[in-house]
């Protein structure tokens, strides 16, 4: 069976997700188009690579990213670092003939994100964003219904991504909350998420009108070692957060459904509160991510007295569903969206085919992030071109 | 015991709640600080009011509303009739020195709703406008906690309004879905109780910027009777809608916080969706009137292992509880929405203090609902000044 | 309009709620079947008469039940006091041969049911007994369907009845709590609705296996004045508990379904936590009635990808939705489930028909009520016979 | 860094999830107390076993069972095999001197998993019975409120374990239905998990009184190949269904408690619903596995106007979240039960403790299963001793 090495540059949360991803995937989805192999890890030093390698089942691990990409046994490179480094490793694994999955948000700008896409696209290598979420079965199950035509033309998408672990004002300033690493905050780091459920289920988008803010303008510095999320550290020196902590915004469809978009860090209560809620003429769908193995679907002609939202609980007999668990419920988890995420990336690799979101829709991503940006500022809408 | 006879023009649903918590209000508030007495209603033709009469428990009816002004033993007009009925009926009942609560949205447009306040004002009535959902327990219970202080300073409101009783194309044209009637569609009909949600937890708007948009534009007309709400009618001549079945805006708050407010009629599944949620300094809070017994809450406070969302069902330890009934989870309807609105209207008469939300509260909702209008043509942020 | 006077004997919540119920039952149902006339009011005093009278809108008043049984003019006695005064009550005003409703349970025991029964049916007169939850409109649909066929044959039935309002042992020693007054504790306040909901959906029960217990064996007594519920008195003498605080029984139906139901005084966090459960050869449903505006419904013919519980919200396609309101969702409260009584009450007069439930099925639900206690005497399955 | 080196025997669902915790553990729990080594891997053929290799990482594979427990290099020996096999391989295991972990439940019968105790206690080796909902950090938190006393003394414990996927007459006769490989249907299969959940949460089960029954008498046989969950394979001749599908038991607990608890197999819509609820002296917990990442909690000393179900979803802040993902509500799925599994596994055979649950607690679960089939048959409560 066709093997398929693996590059992970990166050996923190995500490069924990992608490992249990890579060693699991063969035993869901089986036959594997392809057997993704633990090659090589690389982290900012040697000791943490060699960490990550023992951790992780990596055969070998360096403290240069670069020997990942100069290594001509390497067949896919899997970029789990910080946001500012994806566009110097993508476009050197690109060049150097590598396939490519990169976490999400591709790059800090839209211009960034262009640079990657033409590199990937000159050397006709697979391209991936690791937007997850479109992974969960029942986003798969909804995208499904829509393609049935089950809910009619789409009028309207509503999605949220609302966040607490940094609400607290003494949680630490995060590489997530500076500019020159991150790019943005809550539009980059969870909002594109929304963006990628929107584009994937209601199409393109074509204008956004938002507004973004800071809320938390201050946060303690993180005295060394592994950048942590909202772990509490008093004491600690105070430095400037310069991304937004929140973002909302309106948007239009090219098929001319509206809606909104909405992401916060300051939302108390909220974990993990992915939402997406889609009204078409025929029926409507929702979604929460705290409670993924459910979707929501309302069809418009159920008879009138047995009409309401049905909850779906995803098994056998919905997407992905052979590869997973025996009967519903029996519990996805985020390792289950990185699994899927790792099978469909190997099968694209396998079958020459798109991967899919790939660069080019991380750059458009990136586009409607960097509009958010400029219509709060102006307060106008903004058309996506690029 | 005092009594306050009350003239009620309309008959219709809305005449029913009314009617409904006129005659409850004493049993739940005790001892009541009046007791409303159905006096006379007045409905558009002398049997359509005769029968109304007998079946709300009034002592005589008139096709004639303006013998209900005229009437100087009517201490209370009730104004439950389309919209465009509004200003002229509150007028001359001011003019007559009539307290006067009057059906939601207060006028078509902005300047129409000034002319009623300017006629309050100068007639020193009590004025009140029939926003019932801010009477709901659960968000009584979310405003005294944030007037405690509990969630902090607020930073976001988002408020919903989903309905689906017309999302059909076939459900037909009520006046609800003519301008020159209604004034406006979803705006005025559901999304104006969004606002004064929004107003009565987190505080004024000060500006807006949405979209609107007709998702149905024909319908069939109703072939006479009375109107009627979603039941399909085959086969009828279809005439133009042109009011709004959607809406959706960004909103900005007088004490710097921002938000988004939504209302639809074609959110299939979604019945009568309003839901509330607000995030502050400290913690957040989550409604949702279809499960209107319940609040949301999450401290920040709470310790980090026992923190989360409290479903806090609301009985008598909570604000209107004593007077409701006897336990949590009995059972809030509408009908106790209605008998809450009651109660606060005659309290306000019989102590002489300004109800809440009065003419005043009114006309700023009508300014915000043109201000989302005019936004939606314009696409540019909208100052609400008045 | 035929008009039928009520006598009701007790003010308390109880009365608040009948009266609540005649005074809107026409205006809900309209045409309405008859006019219920709110006539004469009974409590212990005469002062306490009067106030009930004021409050609840009766013409008069007395400090003598009796005197509302000898009253010539009345149709329909309405008794809603504590439970060791209904047998009395009842039979008196069966020999005067006036409808009657009496509160639930129909009494103390079965043997004491028996010779209420045996009145109302030796006089001929409608009878009712107040299982109020079978009227949630949600449970009205539920028999629907299982009239329909929509889920097969029953094979399940699980039902509860959970609440805290007396978990706090510092509530106090409410008549509910002495055998000499109520017969039994969470078996007969709260139990027997269940043992209703039980009967009703799936059938007549025929043999139990329960047990039951008292958690709080003695509470602080009441110093006067009405009885309250869950209100802390703290410094109280304590007095004994001789009733059972919580129970849980196995049941068999006579078609074979098997089945469980439990009622606690004990369950934090429950308020009125009424639950049902109903497994069938092809769908289920659920329902809760803290949530009671839906019922969830699972048909087992549904596509396999598209299969699981719909949330349905009552409204005017729904059993007595069209004399309810005018939309789902926009609210059924406790109010509405004495209304619904209330009609079918006087339909039943009108029509001359059988009340559901009767005194006889009040009889059959304290036969099983005093089963569960001998049952959780000698651990051993009693077959209902009787 | 120590590694334990595993023997897997069974590569069906049950392999598969084995295999993906032992590939994953290290790298969630790190350091890990030992590394597992995918050593060797058996099933029914030579040519089934290589494919389970190739499939989950194994280094070798064999036909025969037997060459697992004769491998000296193995330490841990898992058996993941239809229940009838367990006391055979169990057994050789213990005596190989093997650390064992074993599917639930332990064995078809009290007597059956009585030899298979002896036999580790005999051998000294570490033993633990795979009821992995244990796990789950929410059932790790209820835990840890429960021995904190913030929910005070146990009154009351209800457990359900509500399946569909069999409901369906024409779903194949799976080993499952069968008793001579099954030992039970329902109450082995799933009720013996809910078991343990009560045995975990609150204390030993002293006596149950139950009831047990088969609803679907007859299934399709299967044609060949591995064991279906739940597909329909029409036109399969009919083979006898000779276990339950469905009990129901009330049980007493050693400090004074009561309960229920019910399983079935024909109960549409609920997918792997194992719900819990607890009602204690100081509060409540609730947990439904469907909804895994959340336990509610309800603190009785909560103020009155703020008390209510609190929604915790489990993260960093609660037992094992330091290992698991960084944020409430990013996913626990069911791959993260076994995760936890593997590493309480592998820490007591490091570490050299007993443990949990291990065979003893197995064999009682056994009893207690045993003592439910009795008293179906007696009706008559059955004290656990043994």
């Amino acid at each position: 069976m066709r093997q398929l090495r693996v590059g992970l540059i990166g050996a923190g949360f995500m490069g924990k997700a992608h490992s249990m991803a890579y060693a699991s995937m063969p035993m869901f989805f089986w036959p594997a188009p392809a057997i993704p192999v633990r090659a090589v890890i690389a982290e900012a030093t040697e000791e943490l690579a060699a960490e990550g390698a023992a951790r992780f089942g990596f055969e070998s691990s360096t403290g240069d990213w670069r020997r990942v990409i100069d290594d001509p046994t390497i067949d896919i490179v899997d970029i789990a670092t910080p946001n500012h480094l994806h566009p110097e490793m993508a476009i050197a694994a690109a060049e150097a003939g590598k396939h490519i999955i990169c976490e999400k948000p591709l790059a800090r700008t839209a211009a960034e994100a262009k640079t990657m896409l033409d590199a990937v696209q000159k050397a006709g290598v697979v391209n991936m964003v690791a937007f997850n979420y479109r992974r969960t079965p029942a986003i798969a199950l909804a995208k499904k219904y829509i393609e049935e035509g089950a809910i009619g033309e789409i009028v309207n998408f509503r999605g949220t991504y609302l966040q607490d672990w940094s609400a607290d004002p003494e949680s630490p300033l995060s590489w997530r909350f500076q500019k020159e690493i991150a790019g943005s905050g809550a539009i980059g780091d969870i909002g594109t998420h929304v963006v990628d459920l929107a584009r994937y289920l209601a199409g393109e988008i074509t204008a956004v009108n938002g507004l973004a803010r800071t809320i938390v303008p201050e946060r303690p510095k993180q005295s060394g070692g592994r950048d942590a999320l909202g772990t509490s550290r008093s004491g600690g020196e105070l430095g400037p957060v310069d991304v937004d902590d929140e973002m909302l915004t309106m948007v239009r469809f090219a098929n001319g459904a509206v809606g909104s978009i909405e992401a916060t860090r300051n939302g108390y209560g909220r974990n993990n509160f992915i939402t997406v809620e889609v009204h078409g003429t025929r029926g409507s769908l929702y979604f929460n991510y705290e409670r993924r193995d459910e979707l929501q679907v309302c069809f418009a002609d159920d008879p009138g007295d047995r009409r309401g939202f049905r909850t779906v609980y995803t098994g056998p007999a919905h997407p992905y569903g052979e590869g997973l668990w025996p009967i519903p419920a029996l519990g996805i988890g985020y390792g289950e969206t990185k699994i899927i995420e790792a099978y469909d990336l190997v099968k694209c690799i396998v079958e020459g085919t798109e991967a899919d979101p790939n660069f080019h829709d991380g750059w458009r991503i990136s586009l409607i992030a960097d509009a958010i940006l400029a219509s709060s500022e102006s307060g106008n809408w903004i058309t996506i071109d690029g």
